[in-house]
């Protein structure tokens, strides 16, 4: 993982780290940054009661994720209450209770090597235009971000709540960034929390600039393939997405 | 009543509760409740100046019930103001003024004694929602919980401010969730006061998110019936209620 | 001028307040409101800059009215710059400067004796509604406040800079509660700050509603007239709007 | 440059802060000016995420002007990381990285020297607007101060990398006050910083009331071409923008 916050971090200050929590400096600044995530993803009105999750995979064990927990808003993760878990599913680390819906991440982290965030939330926009059946269009910046990389599920309205299920979702995903889980929700993904933060919040923002030009009657042409596929490479440099997300987190900081 | 807030005191907690408001820990508990549901109501929206109120019904006394009196807001409620009434609408203690539409309340705990707490406000997409005349549709997760769930009362415009106007609104309501007041409000129910809470928000959402979904033109087919009422037994579980609203009363302390 | 508030003072109190700013009691109490009513009205999303203005006659000088000044917000009016101004728009009391658009106060003090408060502000739904060309539907209880009580005014887009546009509002104005400035604003009165207040959220929650029903699609009929008519009577009640109006007074407080 | 603000200082005040900042009084209040309107944008919905950009001319230096740099939020302004910039998009001082869409500023600059300030955002109506097609109506006051003044920017989706689309928008600016570029988000312009972020808010409403009352069905035809002039010519007056401007600045600061 490389953020900038931890690459600001002195040897020091990690090994400091490392000692209080018992655990590698990398995977603390990792719980760092999903507890910022979280924070974020509720100051931009990604919460639904304590509904929603984020995940992220370890560096050195990819064939385990760190997720928030169950029975909490995405805005109380702590160092403590972060579970660690396999890509059955199953916890090997932590004492609260798991989210039902984990093999949404799960089956994510298993065929998708190049993913290491997962968010799943229910945004309201996103969940309205999952409901037109419609694609999102690229009406807006946005969706040139999701531009031929954005998935439907529309097995079922209910929760992903076995290996099957998440497979299905996984097959949504592709090789894309998200899905729209049809008439519930969506999945973001990213190499990064960063990306995947970032991605879920222009998803929203997309589709809320979509809903707000259709139903205010007819809309002039997209912008041909080209001219997209070139804002979409502009738009998705890693960089980019961290610039993004540490603002936002330095402004969840400030406004306390 | 079963709420994490009143399992998690101790008994000496409890006595002392009930030593120094002069009245049984269970209803100082209740009490505390409604407090935290109003702050948390007017927190998510759901406030119209003074108008609305919310009910419980006494644990030990099914034939009373606290309510929020009138002249004051949701989130103005107070160990001191709550009124203790009895089911023809009768204050039988406490000095404030009564909502005059104290019969929502009232006729409802009448006919349905697994109901202990009502909610009635004014939320903007459900009445606009009423307004259409048109059902909610199960184009997201909270149409799932009001789905053959939810009543439409249309005989008046006007405040409910007989027993006669009550018993047509508990009729409405049926062996339902909720009932839509046409071009007026909503009335929300539940076992506990974190079921009608979340009911009331999630009603609000699913009908924001039908509302943005119709404006925007024509939309896909609702899920199969059997579907959705997996879901709706999954998403109707008192113990997911009595969570999310505990978050949400969290919340509302954290940002005071 | 009968608000709870100044009833609430002793005689004591206000002979204090009297010896402090220089000028009866009641005055002080008038202009207090005022303070509070720009407060709430910022709140509850009325402003639009510095534009907007409200005004107040005072009960012992039918002839003079106070008013907000040019050139701060509507939370920003104070003890020393509430300017007293004459029926014929000139300042008689105050230093700061005068809003062009004093004429839309004058001229319906002129020819309404029952009102004493008169507020102008732009808020979004009022506005889009007054485009439409549509009249405002009871498709919610503030529908009622305004039935067959809200003109239009559609001479000009222009700001209301002379005696005869001034008229012309009052005109449209008519004997009802409200004028809608087509492509414009709102114009709302009262006999008291709590009503004028009250009056002019309402109609903006009632805008709101109606035209997100529209834009959803068909819509159900009113109800009757006198039905209507029942509700306008109950919710038209001096001492409703000054209970909703010290509400909203003491969240702004509140909330700092 | 002519601001309230400024001409407030006294010759004491600009020589001491001349001394603090090493640099004239008049670019110490210029940069001062550019850090409040970086706050009032996102106070006022104007952010998304570190994107969107001010700039402003050196009065004494017209080939230069001062721009917020790239990966920090415009509320995070301050006197140590504006650049200068040249009108080739060459940063002659500070060390902080320059956003490459530098050539929407540095080209308007060159071809319109009544321009001080210029303003790129991403708001949410304003790019719906944009995706219709269609143009900005006189539906609300901020209508007329668009009127005949509104260029389309429609060659590309992506950001304005290069001196040649700068030349674009610029074109498509001509004798105006903004423009916006379709699917992408909007440029306005000014002679003071004051008129750029009070053009840009109000661009931004009037998008809003349009696009809601286009959803809503019909609406009434435009008022006559000559009235809408005349209160173009009332609210383009530069003492209102600085007034209206610094209300705002005033609130932010405020609002802590």
């Amino acid at each position: 993982m490389a953020t900038a916050k931890i690459k600001a971090k002195t040897k020091a200050e990690r090994a400091k780290l490392a000692k209080v929590s018992g655990e590698s400096a990398t995977h603390s600044a990792i719980k760092q940054e999903l507890i910022a995530a979280g924070k974020v993803l509720v100051a931009e009105g990604q919460d639904d009661f304590t509904r929603g999750h984020i995940s992220f995979r370890l560096p050195d064990r990819p064939g385990l994720f760190f997720m928030k927990p169950h029975s909490i808003g995405l805005d109380e993760i702590t160092m403590q209450n972060i579970l660690t878990i396999d890509l059955e599913g199953n916890v090997v680390a932590g004492a609260a209770r798991r989210h039902s819906e984990v093999y949404i991440h799960s089956e994510i982290f298993k065929v998708r090597s190049d993913v290491n965030c997962v968010i799943h939330t229910h945004p309201t926009y996103s969940i309205a235009l999952s409901a037109t059946g419609r694609p999102l269009k690229c009406l807006s910046q946005p969706g040139a971000l999701f531009y031929d990389a954005l998935g439907v599920y529309a097995d079922t309205i209910n929760l992903i709540r076995t290996t099957s299920m998440g497979m299905g979702v996984a097959r949504a995903l592709g090789s894309g960034r998200g899905v729209l889980l049809k008439n519930h929700g969506v999945v973001v993904t990213g190499a990064s929390i960063a990306e995947a933060v970032i991605g879920t919040i222009m998803l929203e923002n997309g589709a809320k600039i979509q809903l707000i030009t259709e139903a205010a009657g007819e809309y002039a042409p997209e912008f041909p393939r080209a001219d997209i596929e070139n804002l979409k490479r502009d738009i998705s440099r890693p960089e980019q997405f961290q610039i993004n997300f540490d603002y936002l987190a330095r402004r969840v900081k400030r406004r306390g």
